[in-house]
């Protein structure tokens, strides 16, 4: 057989060649803005040509700051098809965290939406790699800045050559770059090859792990500073699906509007954000919503409640994933075996608020504390270890926390989970946030599922305080809407969740907030409550 | 990322650790056999030990001289994934092909179903290096024999261990081996790596090949003695997807029944078997074939109007495929995209009547005689270049032959196509069947599908013969269908065609034979008939 790499570029050509009709669809922060596959590749191969004006080498780093827009998704492909490294910075992290992952990448340039300049201008003179800073907007000049040298993303594009022959690479090559949202100690970066990234966008299209087709048309909300918006613009290009990108206003009208008027079938986001809709939609919002084939809900869980309201409801089926920084970063997603359509409406629900099963060409291993592979019977607990070709073996130049985590070969995920008899998965906890009381386990995510089923709460987050005689005891910290606040009480809590979990399960406080606390990437921040409610 | 091959195992550990329930139906000589991957697991397994005992080693040749059964089945995971080479012997070769091709890959052992035995006895004085004959039965003895020595497949498996630790193979090591059927000179060998295969499979899967998922429900007509019945028994495996293997009844009858009973969605096999089928469901049989998908058809290219005439009579969509043994052999399928939707119908018949597009993952390029890339606009003719990695980089062991295919880092197929602005395939000839008349290109493929547009035509092969002035002029060789034979002549199929062609493509004669001759993979046998005809 050839010896032919699997390369980013392939996806590049796929959208060139054979959809070069199909669009892409931009909200930008002055206006909406509509393309083609076609234009695009056009506008990835000018922009190619800046980055060698810009002396960008094979293997440099260039960070991105910035939206889901058309010109991120232009870096994506410009920046690892020339062979540099595409270096996604999550916008949200703190000053701190931005200039030290910023600097550890060693950034070479970076390229800002406009609106988000000030957060750069703040840390810049803490910079000791970044060359240049170059700013995409939609105005004719750019904006008021400190930062230096500074460029226009479209003036530099707009007067480039539009032809480019991008270079047959090593297809073990970095293609791009990514750090963790530490919720402990610094970011750790993760390091994609242009294989794991090829085969990680292939295998999301087979139609056991998530089935993506020309036909499709995704709006990623999941932003592109996470893990590649999980991977949807890659698997896009290559399978030709119109994309809509939905710039920064993910509030639930614009998101809803969006999809009614581009007629969305994928729509992945976190948890977070399908609370929100389903709320607009309960306030008597009217949308047809009727395009989507899945909501794809992922970095946290999704309670059996809220699938079981927007099915129900709404008519809207939501789909499962689970994965991580560390594993490109899809590893489960949960369509339903075949036979399981012959099961009560109950039993589907459940499983469709599972993480899922693991996609082809994964292994694993759920292990207990004595490194034990545990039973497929939904009640063993143990830690999920990954193999497999896009799964990282190390943490970029960190070598301490690389040994703590990839071990024998494996990687250790730090998630406690069961696996039921048909190999789906439920996350029952991040290892530290699982709550030993008495010698046992609860698991917080079980409990605030169970407390987020009552129709008064919005959001729960139960975590652990220490207990003098059962060493750890469970608390709950719970939102409630805005209509039922001082309307319902602890005991209504205790009271709804009596026949529901064993009696030790019990919280032993409840607790009404106004928000759950959550990190840079949408996550409850359950350290931060830990520390407040200690 | 992890350094994680991708191997023929992962096929395997997924259907027995997802799909354990999943059935396999296998059709053998005495009786219908059922049962699920869990059990194949087990029985692979002990094969594996089995294989082990007979001393075979990593690299080693295992041949199989079987139809598509269970037991070929287990053969295909068992011998690769140990390592060694599984060599799928077409059983329709002759004696002199048969024999050479065994010598030439060095297959150690051959495994036979019982009914094929006298076929390598016929050789086996011949052959050179198999040690031990294995004969597949569901006799509790086996046959009278002069093979020697000769053992029981499954008093052999019945007997091992059904646990097997398979090793971690490098991704790039050899598979499997299968040889082209030659028309001209000797079979020419191609070999196949983990990688390529995995790959191959992988691909089939997304939809925007074929879409194979854990839903359907597979019937692979094709062979398993043709390269892998194009890749199908390992999409099955890696998704879960049942099997149903056909065994050596390949009636339109035994093939309706095993659909309707084992409500088959997916069917590939090559256009005579379709023509068969569609003949015998004309003549009034009557079965449920509403499970189907799509008839995959592949081998040779099927005619707009059997296209028609399957979907309007009977609901039934026939999917277009495309490739070769030397690409593992899938390079195109042809599903349409979506905004074909809104095409006509005329149109839409015209586009699933064409081989198809690119499988995500290949590159191809097709080239005029002076190797400039013609234009895609379904009028300019070139032949068609393939690079990827499941597309062969030389024949094995035969420098001479990959020196003349195998050129400039491209496989050059020796197949003349026109490409659409869709970029759709359309095969016009093979290199030499290509009929040059005055100076112009004469497709017989094209002209083929406008004689057998004729209702009174079963099937059409057009060759040239030599001629004076004009250097190649078509002949039509036509088969009638039995009803009209001798009622239809020369001038009623050179009527019909008048409006359909230019006049100077009109056949100078047309001949009526009672059946086309075909190849061992029972494409027309050109060759054959340019000689009768000269």
């Amino acid at each position: 057989m050839m010896d032919h790499p699997l390369l980013i570029k392939t996806m590049l050509n796929r959208a060139y060649k054979l959809f070069p009709k199909k669009e892409i669809f931009s909200r930008c922060l002055d206006k909406d803005f509509r393309y083609t596959y076609g234009d695009f590749y056009e506008r990835v191969c000018k922009l190619a040509n800046i980055l060698d004006h810009l002396r960008v080498k094979p293997g440099d780093k260039i960070g991105t700051f910035a939206w889901n827009t058309h010109r991120h998704m232009e870096l994506y492909f410009a920046v690892t098809c020339c062979g540099a490294v595409l270096h996604t910075i999550n916008i949200r992290l703190f000053a701190g965290h931005l200039q030290h992952i910023v600097n550890h990448a060693e950034d070479k340039l970076i390229f800002i939406d406009d609106d988000l300049v000030p957060q750069i201008e703040e840390i810049a003179d803490e910079l000791t790699t970044v060359e240049k800073y170059i700013i995409m907007t939609d105005q004719e000049s750019i904006p008021e800045t400190t930062l230096s040298p500074v460029f226009n993303y479209e003036r530099l594009v707009g007067n480039a050559s539009p032809s480019y022959d991008f270079p047959d690479l090593d297809e073990n090559t970095t293609a791009a770059l990514a750090y963790t949202s530490a919720t402990t100690g610094l970011p750790k970066g993760v390091t994609y090859s242009h294989r794991s990234t090829y085969l990680h966008a292939l295998t999301l299209c087979v139609p056991d792990a998530i089935g993506i087709s020309e036909r499709d048309v995704i709006l990623p909300v999941v932003p592109m500073f996470h893990v590649f918006s999980w991977g949807f613009p890659f698997s896009a290009a290559l399978m030709g699906s119109k994309l809509v990108l939905p710039g920064r206003n993910l509030s639930p009208p614009a998101l809803c509007e969006l999809i009614e008027q581009e007629k969305v079938t994928l729509v992945p986001g976190v948890p977070t954000i399908w609370i929100n809709v389903f709320q607009h939609l309960e306030s008597g919002a009217a949308y047809d919503l009727s395009s989507i084939r899945y909501i794809l809900n992922g970095g946290a869980a999704i309670s059996k409640t809220l699938v079981e309201a927007f099915h129900k409801k709404y008519g809207i089926k939501i789909l499962g994933t689970y994965g991580m920084t560390e594993a490109s970063p899809v590893v489960l997603t949960c369509p339903p075996k075949s036979y399981m359509d012959e099961w009560e409406e109950e039993q589907k629900y459940e499983l469709e608020s599972k993480q899922g099963r693991l996609l082809p060409g994964l292994e694993m291993k759920v292990v207990n504390e004595n490194g034990e592979e545990i039973q497929w019977n939904g009640n063993e607990m143990g830690e999920l270890l990954l193999q497999g070709p896009w799964i990282a073996s190390e943490y970029y130049h960190n070598p301490e926390q690389s040994a703590a985590v990839f071990k024998d070969g494996w990687y250790h995920s730090n998630d406690m989970v069961t696996v039921d008899g048909e190999g789906y998965i439920l996350v029952q906890d991040r290892g530290k946030d699982l709550i030993k009381s008495g010698g046992e386990w609860i698991s917080s995510v079980d409990l605030e599922n169970k407390i987020m089923a009552h129709p008064a709460v919005v959001e729960a987050a139960v975590i652990a305080i220490p207990d003098q005689k059962w060493q750890e005891r469970p608390m709950a910290c719970v939102v409630l809407k805005e209509s039922e606040r001082g309307r319902v009480t602890e005991e209504d809590i205790l009271n709804f969740l009596k026949d529901k979990v064993a009696k030790w399960w019990l919280p032993d406080k409840v607790t009404f907030i106004d928000e759950v606390p959550k990190t840079s990437v949408g996550k409850f921040d359950k350290k931060l409550m830990r520390e407040q409610y200690a």
